[in-house]
């Protein structure tokens, strides 16, 4: 195990955790709903590839929205900027992230942005693949290597249990299909988000995950650039302006760490050219994002200045 | 051939087809694109069971959205009152009848009103029956009943055609899926309601149709009362107040009359205690409605105070 | 006294009654608090001159939204459908009747119809006179020649209280202003309008005014028209699609009279040809209509098949 | 005159110009009709104190929206983030700058953030005095301080026309007066408003302005802490997710740059601990941000990695 425990981050955990009595576990689905209430995990991954744990973090969770930045990541990798940005838009919204509204009132039809539910699908659509198999394991190949290590794979249970009951989803896509959006299978669309959604992996491994995009798509423990600069730059950007749901805002006043949070009440954060953050907390807040993950970043930022504003 | 041409009529028809060359025939899909812009043929079906026309009456359209104010009868009078305004609303709406927005911001979650599409869906899925088929059978068993004749079906062409490219009905039926408005299989529901759209009749059929309406649900001809005189009555109220897409409100002052259109190009009307009217112009108005006919229905309604108001 | 005490209508009224206790009395005005929850008082004028009642009908009331069908027949008649139909739509809406947001969605900028506020206040804009003091004169004299007497005015201290507070009136018209719909000073303009809205009557006026509109605009007491026929008959349409706010579809549905109703707890009413109705009752539905006055208006539609549908 | 002319800004600047013909200049008020599509003036201001320019940096310009972050910066010196944010949330929006409809949609019915009309209007209302004369001068002094010197004042002729015409501004107030975010009198308000947006500086004083920003709030040409620290941070934040209308995300993306636009073709920028920038470009792009300040930032941005992404 290359993280050890840290009793600074075990202060600041214990300290954090005072709030997750305020949260609410996700129910949506069954397997959601047994997180612990009260748990909190933290991993910090360093550039010089040393790691500070506290709190169990080989617990695995699913990535959840998590895994909308890394699939922008790879569809940027895939086909372009000027491709991505054909389907989905650049600007925040006040709307909730699943919200229907502006794909009937925008102008363009096209989702605002890449990190709010229509958005991540139409992103999604992109990443290449004769079939959804071989999407689903161009996708998990792009996340072993972020994660540095091979044994990353999907929830087959938290799969099927979401792709049963997508039907707002399914809806985003028949509405995007309507207007040239999409235009694939919406079935397999929605197999292949759903199951994106489902990778598994621990706090280590978003904490992995977030250094290389603090190090600009560079992985400095096997010195190699996984993701383009100017692409994760991109990406650091919507972690920032949308990142947090309809919280961002608020994110970005009150901790300015470029961040993506899920439902699973994971977080991945990304301090530029120092660390990865990883954290499971799924504990949730009114507006979905970790109630207690945001206390510590809130917490770590201003300890140690980590604000990017 | 129970109509006989009728010099008066053909007299109104002639005036009203000079605005034919404003309107514009559907083309979405290749079956409605066959209709010639200029037609415009009337039937007028009187309560002693004579009938005038003008035009070619023999002419087959589909009933498109006309078929929403029958699928209505027959749900109320399948399942009552009470339960179909559990799943659906009573008030008219300044927005699209094709529009998703309400279904997010309105506190029910229930579409406005049977008549524009999320509405209608959620209408037809309340036919009763063991299956698709056998649902489609009681609805066109009821319609066959209305017209007083046997021999009205679908046209598989427009049904299959509509079904392939149904994909903003999807997205309203996964949305209300989601808010259980509906809980059956969308698929088998929009197959449905892509049938029921698809039901062929002439001009002749639509005023028989509406003549039995304007009796309040009793058929004159063959003395027999099809329809409740309630549920004729609920549904004439909502051919006033949202029959005619969103130019009903102009269409209740300019008119007056209880009428339901289609994008086909097919409006009924019912004029209390009096006659039916089916009207056939394809060439449609830019709010969907058959231009042709909306002006004959307002030179008639003018010339014999035919307005309910 | 032209107005005797009717035991039938004693007892729809005592029936109605029951339903007064759900209700709740205006009180964003101190003048509307002052009504009795469960007051209900009915005046009936027949065509004939005769007039029935129940309650005490000599309660003077607050037209407030009422006046919004007397201000319309007034532009109308001063400058015409085209110029009225210039500033504000036909159109029913799903709405709160003071919302704000299709004034930016519409794609025409204009009010929807002249029932929801914003309508009205261009409605009111349109009542002709070189100041606010001879317009409100104006008015004020139509209104007196449609009850038929000369005692009529407003409420200073309604009017001032409401003014006071008007609020999102001034956000509506400020809005209005922004896109050319009114062209007058925003103050000129509520003070007209609220002062219209606090014109007081008694329930026997408005069944007088009601009775006006179920001839057409005709007084059958004097042998005088007052309202051209097409203005009495464009007036009524808009009772049925929009006179009850957004409970307009379904009061169509349960009682399908033409009527308007009123934040202080009236509706006036009109039977094509037969009689007009006034109602006051101010405990109101959530809604914002008369509660006891539509469960009245319900039972007397029923009883005497009086729906126009 | 501090500034020196460089050639390499020159070069960037002659480059930038290339996209102005496909803006346009604002029109909406007579003043601001007079500046010349053309021109493009950048002034960028260092922390030790030298400075360099490009074009005619002495021309002035009235701030409009770049006035937000100074009024929010003193809003919150003023009377602190929690009483602030109690008129106003943090969260961006896809929504136009002078939007009304989420006013009537949030929960909260507080506008979005400060940088949106609604939400410049309750921050100015914040901002201490006893009249709106003291207001303006305690902001004018806090932006003469800001700018180092004590010239600066605004424009009469602008305020007024703007004042005269600023109905949607009053629509927005009067809106936001019934919710009870604001409670001064309208007029008054945007008195203040319109004043504030006139405020008249040139580009030196812009780039001067941000270097403040850039430096956390301490003016370190004079070495004295103007804004608080978490302010300073605060502002920066917002003008990095709202601070180019609905076009920050794009921004955000491009440049990455924490800067705020006004309607004028003004934008300052601050680049952390290190420069300040000024602008005056009047071409605007459709987002109503001047295109070629915009396009002359994107490049000094991928020159020398400014974005803080």
């Amino acid at each position: 195990m290359p993280c050890r425990s840290s009793e600074e981050l075990d202060g600041l955990v214990r300290e954090a955790k005072k709030v997750t009595k305020h949260g609410k576990v996700a129910n949506y689905i069954p397997a959601l709903q047994k997180g612990n209430r009260d748990d909190l995990s933290v991993a910090i991954y360093h550039a010089d590839g040393t790691c500070l744990s506290a709190g169990d973090i080989e617990q695995k969770i699913t990535l959840q929205s998590i895994s909308k930045v890394l699939s922008l990541a790879l569809a940027l990798m895939d086909c372009g900027e000027e491709c991505v940005f054909n389907k989905v838009g650049y600007e925040p919204t006040g709307d909730p992230f699943n919200s229907i509204i502006k794909l009937e009132t925008n102008h363009s039809r096209k989702p605002l942005n890449p990190m709010i539910n229509a958005g991540a699908l139409a992103v999604t659509h992109l990443i290449k693949g004769v079939n959804v198999e071989e999407r689903l394991e161009r996708l998990i190949s792009f996340i072993r290597d972020l994660a540095g290590h091979n044994v990353i794979t999907y929830s087959l249970e938290v799969a099927q249990s979401e792709f049963e009951t997508a039907f707002l989803n399914r809806s985003l896509c028949y509405y995007m299909k309507q207007d040239g959006i999409i235009d694939e299978d919406v079935e397999d669309l929605l197999d292949l988000y759903t199951k994106q959604c489902a990778i598994e992996m621990d706090c280590l491994d978003l904490a992995r995950i977030g250094l290389v995009f603090a190090m600009n798509g560079f992985d400095p423990v096997r010195e190699k650039q996984i993701i383009p600069v100017e692409v994760a730059r991109l990406c650091k950007t919507f972690m920032v302006t949308c990142g947090m749901y309809n919280a961002s805002g608020e994110f970005a006043i009150r901790v300015g760490i470029p961040a993506k949070s899920g439902v699973s009440g994971g977080i991945m954060g990304a301090v530029r050219n120092r660390f990865g953050i990883g954290i499971f907390g799924p504990a949730l807040d009114e507006k979905g994002n970790s109630i207690g993950g945001i206390e510590f970043l809130e917490m770590l930022s201003k300890r140690y200045e980590l604000s990017i504003f």
